[in-house]
């Protein structure tokens, strides 16, 4: 069996989303990148949580060639792999229904930044995709949702924002491995809650300034970093 | 005793209930049926889900006469009879009054379908009855209840939308056995949040198109299906 | 120690606060009465639950005389023992600062009934007092709350609507006993949830017509109630 | 190892913010005070709930300078010993991103005391500071976000009012020790969802007298206190 400490983290990665109230049933997966060999693997498809083992995860090269595992991966496969082809640091990828993210992808809203909660952690609005067109959806869907949320960060660091809500569907979030691919679910369902009543104090709430985003996630991320231990 | 596997998935089905945190007390009912034979089995009326076993599940046949048990069946049996009586490939039914579902029932507003989550379990918006007319409930009002939902599902296929809402009371779900019943329950409860909220962030917020909500229910269900592992 | 079965009884509907989260810290607290002794037995004031005994609860006749224990009763003792002097088949009461059910007392709104859920428990609106005066609350405050909760059920019956919120306050329920006390609050809380998200959805939402209040209610409770096993 | 007792008791303060679910990972510090040695400890930064053991506290004199302890303390430490420095009773602090409470630091509006529950803990509105300059971001950030919360004490008793929302941030409480920091937290976090919620029943909702928030704040706090049991 491949790549076993990465099948671990993934694994637990998985575990995680329903342990962390991110997904009911089998709903939800991720995935990890071994980007040496060029080998992801990811949740199989419909498998509940309680009844997956390390070994069920299926491999995967980039092109999507299952290279080990019996089960079929997961449906949403073709936009993670998108996803790696095109954000080329991210070691780890998220795919949840988390109630809190999703009623704003429902909306089809990005996120704003109203807080240092949100800063700490994303540098500015959580993005919004387009609605997907008809043709994208009757054509190859899962490979061309990774499109939409790709041509969605033109212009954006996607490790500085490490999560795209898909409109009228829900969240990805992704970061440099697994594990914090899905603490980043876990942040941004926070914000996204946080965000919803906010505006229900105060529908016109504009955003903090950026001095105050610039300091928050600067303190915490980059090369001035003075947040943690190190 | 009858029925020995049909009333293990019964009871199990209406525990469920509880740990899934759908009701409280002894609120709520689910069923199961035995088409070959003909044959009912529900939840007694008023029992708590503590205290509920196996053997405590009410035998009936589809005109309601107890063939089986000491106790008395569930006060909502006639609705389920005509359910079964008239949605001829259910296999199992249950009644909540879980939250979010309850609200939508008591606004007495369909559920839109605003996302995939939805569009994933529910071929469309989930219906809500109309309010049932003074005669209806001074009348054979369980009885009534079974006939408002068939009414609503004229036109509609009741296992592409296993799910309605009765005017100012509360959900019913089915599908193809007790368990799925149960599922189905708690999707919608779900979906009920999700929609919720949607329309706090955008209270004119539209359905998602046509297109996309063939995509997702027919990625899961149907002959072209490609979710799962089979 | 007197009444030990009753002592039994108040000490576990006291511990259901916590376990149903109804309450944190020592908020709230429960009280029961034999009537034939002319005897209360009440939480003492601001012991946590988790450090609470049956031998704890203090004993005070209908006048307040403390008749047993070394502790301080509730400092709510006053309202509790004017609701058993005046609602006269009332044999516990319960006293929370419930989330749902607090966030109507603030907004000193009746809860309108909006479903079956509440007319399944509530035989009408659960009403709401008038604000206190301020020769109110600063005279014999605690007494004076129950002055203004019998005031406000002038032409209700209390067994059929067993429980009222205590404007800027917050609930207090009763029943036949103390454990069915807290059934109710635990119930109010859920109707107090479902009534707020439905006026979310529907600002104008209008009660439930009479006939189905009576029906619900009815097959309830009464001589002709036909839910459950007896 | 210096200060046995205060060490346990902050330790203890901390992981009571992860069991009351008022962070998620690392997020929130609590700092405790010997004002006759003028030590405080505090967490340290970025360390998580579950790895986190007394002697990791660290110790430190109120200029800041580490007086025992090799990890680094909370980013927030400046905060924490601005308000020991100021507010003289102080003798623990909490800083948390709780959801209800950063709702309304995110939404820049104090919280009005509409209810008694409020009036419980806090004599008056919970208040918002002004949000923070640039040049108060810019330079010692964490050392002004002292600053802002003491001039917005003006004319105010922190120990009456044991809390504040830091606009576009979130709450810290404190008390007279850590432990009660902590459970000013909690209650603040009850009495933040309350005010939403009471706002979204009636958004003019005003607050409650000032005879009934004299009645309820001095009922249980102060020299003719009469709540709990002495």
């Amino acid at each position: 069996m491949m790549l076993k400490e990465l099948r671990e983290q993934v694994w637990q990665a998985n575990l995680q989303l329903k342990i962390q109230n991110l997904v009911i049933y089998s709903w939800g997966n991720v995935s990890g990148i071994d980007r040496a060999k060029g080998i992801v693997l990811i949740k199989p498809s419909g498998v509940d949580y309680d009844a997956l083992r390390p070994e069920d995860l299926v491999a995967l090269d980039l092109e999507g060639r299952v290279v080990e595992g019996t089960l079929r991966p997961s449906s949403d496969t073709p936009t993670h792999l998108e996803l790696y082809r095109r954000f080329e640091k991210v070691g780890g990828i998220c795919h949840t229904h988390s109630l809190y993210a999703t009623i704003w992808a429902q909306a089809c809203r990005e996120i704003p930044c109203f807080g240092t909660t949100h800063a700490d952690n994303f540098y500015g609005p959580v993005p919004v995709t387009d609605p997907m067109q008809p043709e994208e959806i009757e054509g190859d869907y899962e490979l061309n949702t990774g499109k939409v949320i790709v041509r969605r960060f033109a212009g954006l660091d996607p490790m500085q924002v490490p999560a795209v809500l898909v409109a009228n569907h829900g969240p990805f979030t992704w970061g440099p491995n697994a594990e914090k691919a899905v603490e980043n679910a876990v942040v941004l369902e926070q914000c996204a809650q946080m965000a919803l009543g906010t505006l229900q104090l105060n529908p016109e709430q504009p955003e903090i300034s950026r001095v105050l985003l610039d300091k928050h996630y600067l303190r915490k991320h980059g090369k001035n970093a003075y947040y943690g231990q190190k």
